[in-house]
């Protein structure tokens, strides 16, 4: 009950770490689940890195990420499918099925929100095809709408599954971030909308912190710090019939600065009395 | 055309300004409405300033702001309504019949979004036959989800349209602020049902900026200096059959600093510039 099966760490979460320190601080930690971030893959290459990853037993929950989907202009639009299909094949020689993608914000001084929403809709559909064959599943990320303007125009879960829709449910998914998700009156029915539509690839904790940190990319916090009701949302995500990875994603300058053993240490702490008693089962 | 006929000064835009020297203001810009803050009624009391606006010819477009709702026991509850009573009290005396609410954030230490939400429509129950018979409509306000937590779990337009369904038209209204609802994939068609229902009781315009201020309350921009398409939602708000007044809200520490007359001026050209043009008629 209080073994960490599900737990994965992100390695964004110990951004101090390379990926072998990543890869050996989760090992020696009992967790069993790694959620990559493409810069951790891309110091040592992305077929070493599964090899490494699979040699020290680790599941790999997720890459993180793909996206920047909104460019308006043809050389934007050739750069973003490029970059897109060399992550889908990172995915796939790394060894996970779940490409997050972070669709992107406006264009500079671009004020069209309907079109770059529509622009998000083409890409994934010239996408898809190409990810299909490698077996990799696009996992939609809505972001907090202070995002919507520099980083996703996607803001909603309910949004994502629109998006995702006309597609095979295993081919667009959506992942559920606490910090992004936990404000949204609609998170109760689309997170059943998410699971029951087979669409539920991933299941990402962290906190909530105010003040807003100067760089806003970094208000995440550890779970317990802030305001987030982990326990209604994972007993939600649960009682939806989500039985996957519970990754934990933190970017904070803070606990950047601190020993990557140390956070681990806390990050198991707060998930199994804040989390894993709301994930049902044994 | 190019008359601000509908353009109102919320106060909060020259904090710099006394009550008087905002009715001053106003009146030699030919501004014909005033949205007045609490604060600046409380510098002459309610029935004063109620009557400096009548003899200055200024319409009061609204009274900002009430509500803090949260509270979830007695002695904060009541204090809440005794507050609220007060703000009501003092809409009718500055001659407004629209009594902005922000509704409040989760109480400190709670986690319990559902619940504080909850509380919210409870007190909008205890407070709209009070509001009635003083003709006053209590007007809430959604927030940009940033401010969820400590400044208003009432964070989408659809949100603050199923608050109010319950009740009269003329008691709960909505108010659409563009920096707080500009992100929001539902904007559209919420925009529609608050029209259609009658409870799109004011229509504020400003700007969202980038990066998020240090006070993350004073990111709000002039109308053209971020990144909301005020075009088109004023076209929106405009098809959807709104003739009310448009008032002009920004909280920013750069503008607070300025010369109000030369805000003004500001506010008068991007208004005639930016939204005015979208707001058909003649």
């Amino acid at each position: 009950m209080t073994d960490p099966d599900r737990l994965a760490l992100n390695t964004a979460t110990t951004k101090q770490w390379t990926l072998q320190q990543a890869i050996d601080g989760a090992v020696h930690a009992g967790i069993r689940g790694l959620g990559v971030w493409r810069d951790r893959v891309a110091e040592v290459g992305a077929v070493r890195a599964g090899r490494m990853l699979t040699e020290a037993g680790l599941t790999v929950t997720s890459l993180c990420r793909g996206g920047f989907l909104t460019a308006a202009d043809a050389g934007g639009i050739g750069d973003c499918l490029a970059d897109n299909r060399s992550a889908i094949e990172e995915a796939a020689a790394v060894g996970t099925s779940e490409l997050v993608l972070v669709v992107g914000g406006l264009p500079p001084g671009d004020r069209d929100l309907a079109g770059a929403r529509l622009r998000v809709a083409d890409r994934i559909a010239d996408l898809v095809p190409f990810a299909a064959t490698h077996g990799v599943r696009l996992v939609l990320e809505p972001l907090h709408p202070m995002y919507c303007a520099d980083r996703a125009v996607l803001s909603t879960v309910a949004q994502a599954l629109d998006l995702a829709d006309p597609f095979p449910a295993e081919t667009v998914g959506i992942v559920i971030d606490t910090f992004h998700v936990w404000w949204d009156p609609q998170l109760p029915g689309q997170i059943e909308r998410a699971a029951a539509a087979g669409r539920l690839a991933l299941y990402q904790v962290n906190d909530f912190l105010l003040p807003i940190a100067a760089d806003a990319l970094l208000s995440r916090g550890m779970m317990g710090d802030g305001c987030i009701d982990l326990a209604d949302i994972s007993t939600r995500v649960t009682a939806a019939g989500y039985t996957g990875p519970v990754e934990v994603e933190i970017f904070n300058a803070d606990i950047w600065q601190q020993d990557g053993a140390e956070v681990v240490r806390t990050v198991i702490d707060r998930y199994r009395r804040l989390v894993l008693p709301f994930l049902g089962g044994s």
